[in-house]
């Protein structure tokens, strides 16, 4: 009998399959085919983005967050993933039997201090408890409603030949981070998760570009997956530079020692944002007045070559294919 | 050091105490401490609800229905139970790796069926895959987002001395009925849970008399719980009648047997409606023409005596103090 494999949490190649082969044929509808970050509708008149992520990270602590902020951040950013306000939140918790209280409280502590930060509202919650052995200490789920202001339409599949990619900083903090705190490691690193609420980041560069075409976090699957979305929506080619990538030196060796491609780590403070070349300067640096855009950089472009595909210029001076992630690398990421 | 037991969970006593200790201060706000099924708030001048819940019932398959339906039914209801017409869902799912294919195909057909009845749209998803042991098979988070219609006030803290209290069915089968296909039991039982979706019901009741003060689904922690809640909201004393109670004959043996009381079982297609005394009859004869409400009675009354009690005057004539739930007699039934 076929059996799930991690593989299909991915977010990848096969995770894609099992959405499109199974959940989309069941609640097949034009608003969930959108595969957006979040799902884009109206209630009378009011243009609103809803959202839902679980967080199953492990270890639940890890350098630069936990999984509460994890949990806050994640589905803040998917709100703002789709140009939207986010105002509400939902925390849904399934805790083991078992688990510390302290714990607990650290880790609703992390949620509140993010909350804060974001200036977001937890306004409803569920809690549940398994007997020991049934979940592994602590998942949380949050789901979120943001409000679109008028003028903006920003969807996977707006991505225009011409338009410049930027990104707001370095990849593969997050995952390089997590990995780092894992059973079976020892890495002696300062190296921290970029897991940060990036609202307040968007909403500075629709001050100064409401014609924004994409945005996108690179989460699950990594820079590399979440482009071939883009490619794939948008129905355009993606060029980008390996030279222009921002990546720190101390998840560059730790990739290069364990075989990773940083292309396909979790990212958890990341943006990608597709932008009209004229507007591009001035998006560029609305970003860096804000903490987490500091680093912003263009790292590629829209072509009209090749069209569903990434292709990367590499260091050396050639050319290759990017796809989907395939296979899983580092499970319970996020 | 102090750890989360199986009764944090339960809805009853001790899961109160862990939202009121640390949950309401962490994120503390006006919408969140009104503690209802769902959140009630006002985007733009629409009146929304909104409300989040995590399905962790084992076994996923029971007498009348799986973890699918059961995730659905379950927010639509939360939502209904706010007065409001539900519209979009979300679906998180966690799996464990090694989980069958067709197992899962069984719940997304079972979901889709659902949603179907309900008359609810899935919107967007996530879905996360947690290795081998990390979870017991399958984890499903709803949350979902509602419309609230001009004129309705529903609201745990709107009870009033001489509203009458309907229920619409007979209680504690989706407790019982969960219970007779764990492990260690082998009732031979013809018994179903009662997982139904609500929301058609309750237009009907709203059809009729738009001023009901409260509906509660008394899902964890049983009627006996939800009422305390109520009564403690509302500042109000509630008395019911256990001759008035419906209970199946064989739902009422099992638990003689085993010495549960059936006021504390969970229902899933069940609803406590507080409604004017003037207006009784009309809303139980709207409910009468609904599937889920060919049962619909009245088992007690909203009185001034003992504010923030609920009395039980027993089939032998005297009368008890019916407390929230204490301990927690069934785990993951829900």
């Amino acid at each position: 009998m076929k059996k799930i494999l991690l593989d299909h949490g991915s977010g990848g190649k096969v995770s894609h399959q099992l959405i499109t082969d199974m959940m989309l044929p069941a609640f097949d509808n034009p608003i969930l085919t959108q595969l957006n970050d979040g799902a884009l509708f109206e209630i009378e008149g009011k243009r609103l983005a809803f959202s839902t992520d679980t967080y199953v990270v492990d270890p639940i602590f890890f350098p630069g967050g936990t999984i509460g902020d994890l949990a806050i951040n994640g589905t803040v950013n998917d709100l703002a993933m789709c140009g939207s306000t986010p105002l509400y939140l939902s925390v849904g918790l399934i805790i083991e039997e078992g688990f510390g209280f302290g714990d607990l409280e650290k880790i609703l502590a992390a949620m509140q201090t993010a909350t804060q930060k974001a200036g977001i509202t937890v306004v409803t919650g569920d809690t549940k408890v398994v007997p020991k052995g049934a979940a592994d200490k602590l998942f949380i789920n949050t789901s979120g409603i943001g409000i679109i202001p008028p003028g903006i339409d920003i969807h996977g599949h707006n991505a225009r030949p011409g338009d410049r990619i930027i990104i707001n900083g370095s990849i593969a903090d997050h995952g390089i981070s997590v990995l780092t705190r894992r059973e079976g490691f020892s890495f002696d690193s300062t190296l921290m998760s970029d897991t940060a609420p990036l609202n307040h980041l968007v909403k500075r560069m629709l001050c100064v570009c409401k014609d924004i075409h994409v945005l996108r976090d690179p989460t699950r699957g990594g820079v590399g997956t979440s482009l071939n979305e883009i490619a794939a929506n948008s129905n355009v080619g993606i060029m980008i530079h390996e030279d222009k990538i921002p990546l720190k030196p101390e998840v560059s060796a730790v990739c290069e020692l364990l075989g990773f491609d940083p292309l396909y780590i979790a990212n958890e403070g990341k943006l990608l944002a597709f932008v009209p070349a004229p507007d591009v300067e001035a998006v560029l640096a609305a970003m860096r007045h804000d903490s987490s855009g500091r680093d912003a950089c263009i790292i590629g472009e829209v072509v009209e070559d090749n069209p569903g595909k990434v292709v990367m210029q590499t260091r050396i001076g050639g050319s290759r294919i990017v796809d989907m992630l395939t296979g899983e690398q580092l499970p319970r990421i996020c």
